[in-house]
């Protein structure tokens, strides 16, 4: 289909306040006598509150507010009396009189200054029961453990006594027979780090009484809905008396997926009936948010010496930290989105997640999917090898195709309904060609090693992820046309930097035959705005983009209507583009949108305007293939990325350089998580490199040579084509960079990240 | 109808943040950076500018914009180079080299403090080149008068060399003919003030860039639509690129359903890119805003021997001071909304409309009707006299009657596609009969004279008006339901302080089943609400109410599709109230709108939400009969109101309560009409009483006894039998006092005010 607005460069369309340093963050308003809100973290992990007096605390000149457990209603964050329909199990409260975590919420002040809210917070008196913590995994599982979760209330977790939050068993096929029919089996043990999202704007919310009295949350979040409704249960008000906004977001990666300061500023402002602010310090971000879940995997997969893979297993045990949201839909993406990568007749996927008394791990970017990845896409390259094939030979061989079902996404997380995931599009083969291309495979698989301590490798992985959540995921977009032919668009998504407004007005634009200036877009409002349900899973495009589109077309029915009665034809001899409604047939004449807005506010009386919803009904995947070239010192084992290559089927792209800079973002991020990124815990649960300094991100001068390839295919299920691309990059670095270091120096390395002293380790056993 | 929300005296929906003193109105906020507007008032009242020189203001340090007509295009209010229809002629311009009357803007400024921008103003050098200038209207009108508006380019002028902004002249049958059938035949001349609105929140605008770039109008308007349009115009950016936020408004009366400070508050931030705030002060209010029209009127009535009036016929001199704002359409209303009220056979109006070198009229509650009916009415009761009938039994035996076709409207402002207004319910007969025995009618007429200087009578009037204006109004509105069973509703309307936001949202919850508090209303915002063409014309309660009714029921449809598929039944079977949905069938069963919501947002993943518009295809007549008992002080002329009853038809009352607020507020403004207020001007055009001393308004401690009747009617076209209320109470005290000092000491007084010294002349004489 030929396009003129959807597929082009077009600037962002909030990029001018954004390169100008306009307001538009949550902390760009000032509201008058807007307090500072702090949280008092537990300085233990594991702890009954004995005592808590804040007598001192309230008693300070400009403290407007001191909460404790004692002073709100202890509301489970799943079940609050309402048949809200929960996804996941919940199982934190606003306030509690016992703490799980370092950094677990003890108390909360609203006061004057922060230097004031600070010395509040010192002078909060509190006796702690130190309880035993347990913070390795399988610990917290074996007997006699401490249990982290006594609760009577906690009906939904699997195992209490075990600390066990959930646990998943899927199988297609029968992996026993599957193995014994293979000629190589390989089987191998995978762990991974403790990412943290290190978004640049940390989470903060700004909340006060509107004047009619409604609680108003300003609040960089990626899921207005969600914290609406959340906050109405905890905070035990009506939906319709919350309003939620969003304005520009400074980042999420799934860390703002979740309600995490909106109901405790909430509760303050509520209580000091001023504004209240709270904005998570650097330090405070990196422990009391949220991180990527560790996991230990074991990995088996078998081959017949053909070369077909016949059955693979992965046995997962996850942590997810004190509390445990999301914690099945994030392990059971591990299992779902990674093993059906591969045509195995017979698969099987367990996994276990527990407690500890750890910083609560939650969704982030790649949701569960880097983690099975780097264990899938190792043990593949070692089958190769075994098999003495070129692995990307190995994988063209054995991976997903076109018009294949994929049948354990129907028992994992996907297809909800029990649908199973049907591939409608596939680009992972031409991005296999093209990436191998670009990093020069076949010559540099063959190359001589290089004499001297650096030793250069290349490796790759094959990833997917989803586009949405098939049977959940769904938005709505309201649109109506202004007096000069320009329309206003209202848009329930949550933009969270990644650039949705402008791909949703892109495809709005499209729809309408109008140039993108012509859409203003106001979204993620819940008053303002209609309900979605959020920016999650790479839903927006396919999900927020899908009602726009259906929006647009309801709204170009009538501009249609319209312009056939002025043009004197019918609606279905009609085109739209260029801002104007033109007839198909010879000899053209046409009418401008302006004079079809004219006409119908003016003469025909009658507002333009029409809403529409999208339903996920399956989440098609997007595909990514990633090559790495590395240089491993053999001195210090240190590795270098010389090259990284980042091939990516987005389906359509809507706006290309926006979905180059997903992907170049994705990768960073991915190298972070493959060699540098961990947020490190001592023996008592505290962290140790809470700051920038000491937790090691990629910054732009950390970056190799990175080229982006967007392997276009064209969807049926998405708006023009498009299926998503923020996550699915982030998979691919750590296992090509771990082959690549097998291929430079010989050596496995199956924990991330990959420091240069496991290098060394390695190369010395 | 049998109704549960609609009829029901409920709390405003923004009363508690009223009644609390919380931020309401466009004054509440304060920008970053905001500058203090000012405007430099012409202190001729007619002027050309020779030399103007703004260097010395522009080097005070704090001014940061300083604007003459030198600065900016000089576009007419009317035609801006695009085809927006334009019901009335404009002629005004942003900023012009000639000066009309005094107050007419001559520069702009925006400063740091109000302080230094009023220093600014004096800094500017103007050299004027006086000309002579006219203030009376018949003077205006004759030979060799001074041309105000000599400009090339006002086109829309009737006849420029004699000041003539507009002509009106209409006949139904041949008045001529008509009178010599009469048996009595009356013509008196009447004159009527210039009263100002007075509104207790002056005109204010605060204009800035938001982040990208748009230009935000926060503004006390009642026409946010048409303001967002005519800056667009006038300030040469996109009607896309603006917008503009209605507040909680301060009262409007017709004075703020013109564009008057927001294109150059727009201006001003435009040049200064900082927000700019300009308010007129109380003075400024008087004379730089809007007024009545005053008018000089000829009434010529006949009927024949039995009571029969045969024919009517009014000639009318009105000024429009020196721009032509509204000159036609409220002058054909003092015809078409008038005469028609009896039903002469035979009717004519004539009408013309100069301008003077006098503050602006414009639109003003009553909209022409109080001047036309003060002279009808009184013309009324005096052939009433001279055919020795009882007023009231005059009046019954010619009133406009249920069915009757008024086809004077259609030839005059009313039916403007030329259909003839059909009167589909009339309750004129019920106000006449509750509002005689309210005032002892019967009793008082005949009593005898008191003794002593205090004499005592009562007089009536009968008066009608419209319900918007058919073939012109029209509104929009946008409902979605939220996850608790609520509704969030958009609509375009401009509530102006008489409680539309909470008619809107009891007509929606009326429809919807559901209780008020389930509604949340946003009302007048350019972005996020749909098109309403704005405040006026009694318009707001049948249009926008009419929309919200349309697009409930559009929404109730949706509801009622997915509680039939819960309650496993049709939707034709279904029925809703009290916030939920039940089967009509025996045994009843069921859901509650909450569940509904549940199941379709959670469930179907489907957001239940539509909009509608309204289209006004005639405009229903409101009736109302005002009785008024005086006392006459004959050794001082002054008339004290005993008692005033203000009975009127306003179809069904939404809200009773509010409904009879609106009354008082009108019979309030009316009583000021009648006897004190009036803006003067000295021989130079200039104010003499522009403050609230000297300007005498009717506080509460001056109002008489009222009763306020509502005899309801139902209403075929309006929401729930609704038509409108805002406006006619305050056509008939002017009269009916004038026709109760008659009653009372035999003495017509055909001017108003009705001064002490006016009584005292006629008594004397």
């Amino acid at each position: 289909m030929s396009t003129n607005v959807v597929g082009q460069n077009l600037r962002k369309v909030d990029g001018v306040k954004l390169v100008t340093g306009r307001p538009a963050f949550t902390d760009d308003i000032h509201l008058p006598g807007m307090l500072c809100g702090k949280i008092l973290p537990s300085p233990y992990a594991h702890a009954r509150i004995a005592r808590i007096d804040t007598t001192k605390a309230k008693a300070l000149p400009g403290v407007h507010a001191v909460l404790t457990y004692k002073d709100v209603p202890r509301v489970p964050h799943t079940t609050a009396g309402q048949a809200w329909p929960e996804p996941s199990p919940y199982d934190t409260y606003l306030l509690d009189s016992k703490v799980r975590f370092v950094g677990d919420r003890v108390a909360a002040v609203a006061a004057e200054t922060q230097a004031i809210a600070e010395r509040a917070l010192k002078l909060i008196e509190v006796e702690y029961q130190v309880l035993p913590a347990v913070l390795d995994m399988e610990q917290a599982m074996a007997p006699g453990a401490p249990v982290i979760h006594d609760e009577p209330d906690s009906t939904k977790i699997y195992d209490k006594q075990r600390n066990i939050a959930g646990y998943i068993l899927r199988e297609i096929g029968n992996v026993e027979d599957g193995f014994r029919q293979c000629d190589v089996v390989i089987e191998r043990e995978f762990r991974t780090g403790r990412q943290q999202h290190c978004m640049l704007e940390p989470h903060i919310t700004i909340a006060w009484l509107d004047p009619d009295g409604r609680l108003v949350i300003r609040t960089s979040t990626q899921v207005p809905y969600h914290s609406r409704r959340q906050c109405a249960m905890i905070l035990q008000i009506p939906v319709g008396r919350i309003h939620v906004i969003k304005p520009r977001i400074g980042g999420g990666f799934g860390g703002k997926q979740e309600m995490l300061l909106e109901d405790i500023t909430g509760a303050l402002a509520l209580a000091a009936r001023r504004p209240v602010k709270i904005e998570y310090t650097r330090e405070e971000e990196f422990y009391m948010a949220r991180s990527r879940h560790p996991q230990i995997l074991r990995m088996k997969m078998g081959a017949r010496r053909d070369g077909t893979i016949v059955a693979s297993q992965m046995v997962v045990l996850a942590t997810t930290g004190a509390y445990g949201s999301h914690s099945t839909t994030v392990q059971g993406n591990t299992g779902s989105k990674v093993l059906p990568l591969y045509r195995a007749e017979h698969m099987r996927f367990e996994c276990h997640v527990v407690y500890t008394n750890a910083p609560v791990a939650g969704a982030f970017r790649g949701y569960g999917c880097p983690q099975g990845f780097f264990a899938q896409e190792s043990v593949v390259d070692e089958l190769a090898y075994e098999l003495k094939m070129d692995p990307l030979e190995f994988r063209r061989q054995n991976a997903i195709r076109l018009g294949d079902i994929d049948k354990l996404s129907a028992q994992l997380g996907e297809g909800r309904e029990g649908l199973p995931r049907v591939i409608r599009s596939c680009g992972l083969y031409d991005c296999m060609d093209r990436g191998a291309k670009a990093i020069g495979w076949e010559k540099k698989r063959k190359a001589r090693p290089l004499p001297g301590h650096l030793k250069r490798g290349v490796g790759m992985s094959c990833t997917m992820q989803g586009s949405g959540i098939a049977g959940i995921d769904w938005a709505s977009v309201f649109l109506k046309m202004n007096e000069d032919g320009s329309f206003y668009l209202q848009s329930g998504a949550a933009d969270v930097g990644g650039g949705a407004d402008t791909v949703i007005s892109q495809i709005a634009a499209e729809t309408l035959g109008v140039t993108l200036d012509k859409i203003a877009i106001t979204s993620g409002d819940t008053d303002t705005t209609p309900f979605d349900v959020g920016a999650y899973a790479s839903s927006t495009t396919i999900i927020s983009g899908g009602a726009a589109r259906k929006a647009a077309e309801k709204v170009r029915r009538q501009v249609f209507e319209v312009a056939a009665r002025m043009l004197d034809t019918t609606p279905d001899n009609l085109v739209c583009g260029d801002n104007r409604v033109s007839t198909v047939s010879e000899p053209r004449k046409s009418v401008t949108m302006t004079e079809i807005a004219l006409q119908t506010l003016y003469k025909d009386k009658l507002q333009i305007m029409d809403g529409a919803s999208h339903f996920n009904t399956d989440s098609p995947p997007p595909f990514c293939v990633t090559f790495a070239e590395v240089e491993v010192d053999t001195e210090t084992g240190k590795v270098r990325v010389v090259h990284l290559v980042s091939a990516v089927d987005p389906g359509k792209a809507i706006n290309p350089m926006q979905a180059e800079g997903q992907v170049e973002g994705a990768v960073a991020q991915g190298l972070g998580y493959a060699l540098t990124e961990e947020l490190l815990l001592d023996e008592l649960g505290r962290p140790r490199n809470a700051n920038f300094l000491d937790y090691k991100m990629f910054t732009a001068k950390d970056m190799p040579k990175l080229t982006t390839i967007l392997a276009e295919t064209d969807e049926p299920l998405g708006p023009y084509g498009a299926k998503s691309i923020s996550e699915v990059p982030i998979n691919g670095p750590a296992p090509a960079i771990a082959n690549a270091i097998y291929h430079a120096v010989g050596v496995r390395i199956r924990k991330l990240p990959i420091r240069p002293e496991d290098v060394l380790r390695a190369l010395r056993s």
